[in-house]
């Protein structure tokens, strides 16, 4: 099968061996797949992460040279492995959360090179992990549930209800999903802020109540000027100092959800989110259930999920499409189609 | 009256006139008052704080030279000012929280200078915020009402519940108070750690289920070792590098109450609490429910609080209480009975 493997910080389109379905586990055939940000930072980052380990004693075998990534799939069933219960049958349209249970292990999907990711024409799935995709369904619509669900559950680690005010900060595919999670929710007071003229109009089209440009305006005066039950800010950025500088914004009492990845050591006072009595949660992944209940929303519409798909490739483009993802007044999400 | 008064970083005890209550004040005759470590903070750093605020060009009015420090106290009647409904009567016993509304404003007793705290004689107290110590309580039991209310608060935020696991860090006054609070709760696996014999003794007798020695045992693996709903940490110290202590110790979502104060900058890893799911909450104070179900918990004698009280003193004793309260194997609170 064909698929992008990185190599030398390259991506390279090569013909390796299609996977064998083990116990438990399916072949699909890869239809659709979206470029998460994680992918970008495992693509730019990985490699140096691998040598800091290795230096440092603790080798990483799982990441690094000859991966292939890919984790926001959709695929139809190709074949069966022994002790399956064919459940589903050869052609259905199917979804999962990104992990592979392998000899008893759970690997992650496209974060590992112990499987293939679905940066390529074949994927192996476990078979009790499968969601059926809806017939009425586009591959576009189902290869946004696993983004979505990330929205999905940072909402819901909030316990966000309707009459709360939410700020969301950085609308780039997490703050987006967000964004629509909040709608999902019955949330209607939703304050998107971000830089990028095209991503606060991605916010407002996906449910965003308000924009703003946080070069122009102070987004935490935005979100103080609304009445509401409970103010909950989500940090869907992960920009050294953002904590920060959400700490010293926050009206007293907010929730903070940190969905956003900082990598580095940060500094922060921890008095001031003390004396406004603070909630700072941080959150990663969802839950089977979330991620079912965000495919299920994408199948009835719930929200106007278009215009997130910003751009379509093949397997010999995603090399370009990682190169325009730096430019969010051009990107905000692009599908891979293995077979176009 | 005689109070004891802050100059030059040294306690007067001085006569300076005893207040008159306004409209909807009481005067109140004060028969014991507890030593927090918040008045050590004021006492040692509150010149800097004025220093540093005036030479910011942003003076502090409120706090500084000839202060009377003292917001944990119990008191009797004495009369009432004008636009009062003298519910209550002259010679009743009684506490509040420390706030004193006067002329629109509310004065954190003992915490400005707008209003005399109860390192003194007399005090003045809000007629609507005032609780009745019933009649079989002693003076002792009630000054605690106060800092076990701090606990109290702190343990509600956490949400916890009897199946949860609680690690307390630090066995100063707010750690006791959290270690009483959740026994109140019904928590019953209840991990103290503190590095002094006599701190780790208290918290046994306080309810603490294990006390551990963080220079002997790792309090984290300890939390571990304990099968619970849920895992829940408390920071009752305030030290610059604990909270990232606890970020890399905490079980995969814990909930981390942060009750100490770092007045300093602070590091931490974002990226570690992410893959935790952690969830930090900061608290401070209470509410005056809360304070009520204090007062009420010591006059049911639902915990064992005689062990936090060890040691009195008159006003010409409070400058060597605060000398004491420097070593955690001689002192955890001192009360102050300004009529002895």
């Amino acid at each position: 099968m064909q698929a992008a493997i990185i190599r030398d910080k390259q991506f390279w389109i090569e013909d390796i061996p299609t996977p064998q379905p083990g116990p438990g586990q399916v072949l699909v055939k890869v239809l659709s797949c979206g470029i998460c940000g994680s992918d970008i930072h495992l693509f730019n980052q990985g490699p140096d992460l691998v040598a800091k380990a290795a230096a440092a004693g603790a080798p990483i075998d799982d990441i690094g040279t000859d991966m292939v990534l890919g984790h926001e799939f959709v695929g139809e069933i190709v074949s069966f492995g022994p002790e399956t219960t064919e459940a589903l049958a050869v052609g259905d349209r199917v979804t999962s959360v990104p992990f592979l249970m392998k000899d008893g292990v759970v690997i992650p999907i496209g974060a590992s090179k112990a499987t293939t990711g679905a940066y390529a024409q074949y994927l192996l799935l476990t078979e009790a992990a499968l969601v059926l995709v809806p017939e009425s369904m586009s591959n576009d619509a189902a290869a946004l549930a696993e983004p979505l669900a990330i929205g999905v559950h940072a909402v819901a680690k909030a316990n966000a209800v309707s009459t709360d005010a939410a700020l969301v900060i950085g609308c780039g595919p997490i703050g987006l999903a967000t964004v629509a999670a909040l709608r999902m929710r019955g949330v209607t007071q939703i304050i998107a802020a971000d830089y990028s003229n095209r991503r606060r109009q991605l916010a407002e089209q996906m449910g965003a109540s308000r924009v703003v440009n946080p070069a122009e305006e102070n987004p935490y005066e935005a979100l103080q000027s609304i009445t509401a039950t409970d103010n909950i800010i989500f940090e869907c950025v992960g920009l050294k100092g953002l904590i920060h500088e959400i700490i010293v914004g926050a009206p007293q009492g907010s929730r903070v959800v940190i969905a956003g990845i900082c990598m580095e050591e940060d500094l922060f006072m921890p008095m001031l989110a003390v004396s406004k009595e603070l909630c700072l949660q941080f959150v990663t992944y969802y839950t089977p259930e979330e991620f079912a209940e965000s495919l299920q929303a994408l199948a009835e519409e719930r929200f106007n999920w278009r215009p997130w798909i910003t751009g379509r490739v093949n397997l010999r483009g995603v090399s370009d499409a990682f190169e325009a993802l730096k430019d969010p007044e051009q990107h905000a999400k692009i599908l891979i189609e293995p077979w176009s």
